[in-house]
């Protein structure tokens, strides 16, 4: 019979974790084994602190969700809220609460999912909290940054006139969830269903534009590019147009969705689980933008304008003709 | 039908929750409605973070649990960790993952217990995380709180010679529990129910006693006194010898477990659930304890003493002569 995490006390777990961590830095002062963890504040900056959790049965399946992803996601979310403020990860808390028959590898894989990404992106794991879960697996993190005042980015300075951009490409995680409850496998697929079982934050991106103090506001897109573009609008009190032709739809995903009868541009814009960076800048810092590009290697691709007029949409051009649609407010409810 | 969470977006919730929220303090910089919260950190203060979590039917039983005191103890728990280290407590973030089943009645007053014990004790909610929950309800509570560097309580510090002292009395959360169980009510259990269900973290009490600089060492008593003699006695490389009569057991969890057989010494010292704080003192310090207790109405007991003999043991005197008996160490297995 493999092992599972009942055959281990509450602290056998806790040092299985610390084994894949690498040495505390510095400004750790006291660790994991106490009442709490005591930690030096960076030295001028601002603090950044964000939670987030994945639910069994909710935001992943285990069935088809090695538990390696499992851990990586439940990082990535976080450290992809840091890197729409512009911060730097420092460290964060990991609450997990486990269901008794979880086995004791797979138990192991995800926290090494967790650290590989962690040690990547120099966040240490200072404390947390192990229970046992008489039902789904959950793993919740709060992850907090460090940043200089003045580069803070928000969701709340976009400008009319103001471009709007988005790293990276959209729509491969929604169609790789697809693929993977599908259960179709080949070489092709694997760019989607990498992207959605392990989405790369864009920390280095969000810290160079933070930095360079190139955008008026960003905001990573969790929820769905549509989502993103009204909760910006929305903070900034601005309207947007994104030029649906421009989109970076990755070309796995709109195969996969033009495939199905299902429209691409609706698919990419709607499904979640891309954790790309939104972003506005003022036209004349397009120098800025450049600059900080130079330093990542992610595209970066021009979508849409900030308008006066609040109406967010999307224009679809035909010949010399065009015609804006009103993008749906994601009326997500809560079930 | 009564309304439940399912009926209202995640937006509405979280709307719901900002309106039993206090004004924002002025280091709260960014708030709740972006993608991570930013505050100015605390002036030459370390920073202190803790984790801990509820799970419905493994920490609390909603056919007694009101949710109010679902909310209170939530806090409650994290709080104790932060009075633990001599910390002052200054924000929190909550993880929340709620059946869709939950009324919302409820959720407001679990909203309420939280609210009520984080105004009291100075936190500010700043962030979180709402999800649905396939299974249990759960209840997820990052805290921080700052402290000066000289000032920070741990449990690695307690010397052979030093005092042990508890504060509060013990046993009176164990036999609630029971009580709770049994379905048992009169006035006469309302004081040990009541300390299950609203447990008073001793911030306070730790924060004076860190600005004493009166402990050598000092931890809460989350799992039972048992336990955390032996976590204090480990970490600071003492052994300890508690003094059987010196215990103070609550007299109502002490005849509750008389009558019903069950010896009132090792209910109450593996009774869990009793956030008092436990700390050692060095015998030169007395004074500094005086002054410290002098500002608390929390009554202070000695309850043994710190031995260069590893071993953790009880003292029972009956008449000149004593016996010691080893206090088992608490293998908590996982499950």
């Amino acid at each position: 019979l493999p092992t599972t995490v009942t055959d281990f006390t509450e602290r056998e777990l806790i040092a299985r974790i610390q084994a894949r961590l690498p040495p505390p830095p510095d400004w750790l002062l006291v660790g994991i084994g106490d009442d709490a963890a005591v930690v030096e504040p960076a030295r001028n900056r601002l603090e950044v602190l964000t939670a987030d959790g994945l639910v069994e049965g909710v935001h992943f399946d285990r069935g088809f969700t090695p538990p390696h992803a499992i851990g990586h996601r439940a990082l990535a979310v976080n450290l992809s809220d840091l890197a729409a403020m512009g911060a730097e990860p420092r460290l964060a808390l990991l609450s997990l609460a486990l269901p008794p028959a979880l086995s004791c590898g797979d138990f192991d894989e995800m926290i090494a999912g967790l650290a590989a990404l962690a040690s990547r992106q120099r966040l240490h794991i200072v404390g947390g909290n192990l229970t046992r879960s008489p039902g789904p697996l959950m793993i919740d993190l709060t992850a907090t940054g460090s940043v200089k005042r003045r580069d803070v980015l928000t969701r709340a300075g976009a400008r009319p006139g103001d471009e709007i951009y988005v790293s990276g490409s959209i729509g491969a995680a929604a169609a790789g969830l697809q693929m993977l409850r599908a259960k179709t496998a080949n070489t092709e697929v694997e760019i989607c269903t990498r992207r959605y079982l392990y989405p790369e934050p864009r920390v280095r991106l969000g810290l160079l534009l933070a930095r360079n103090r190139a955008p008026s506001a960003c905001m990573d897109l969790s929820d769905g590019l549509a989502d993103a573009v009204h909760q910006v609008a929305a903070a900034s009190g601005v309207g947007m147009r994104i030029d649906r032709e421009a989109l970076p739809i990755e070309p796995c995903a709109r195969d996969w969705f033009d495939a199905r009868g299902s429209d691409p541009v609706t698919e990419a814009i709607t499904g979640g689980d891309d954790y790309e960076l939104l972003f506005t800048i003022r036209p004349a810092y397009r120098g800025r933008l450049r600059a900080a590009s130079r330093h990542v290697d992610v595209p970066i691709t021009r979508i849409g304008v900030c308008t006066k007029d609040p109406a967010v949409v999307i224009r679809r051009r035909s010949g010399d003709s065009s015609s804006d649609t009103p993008i749906p407010r994601g009326f997500r409810h809560f079930a």
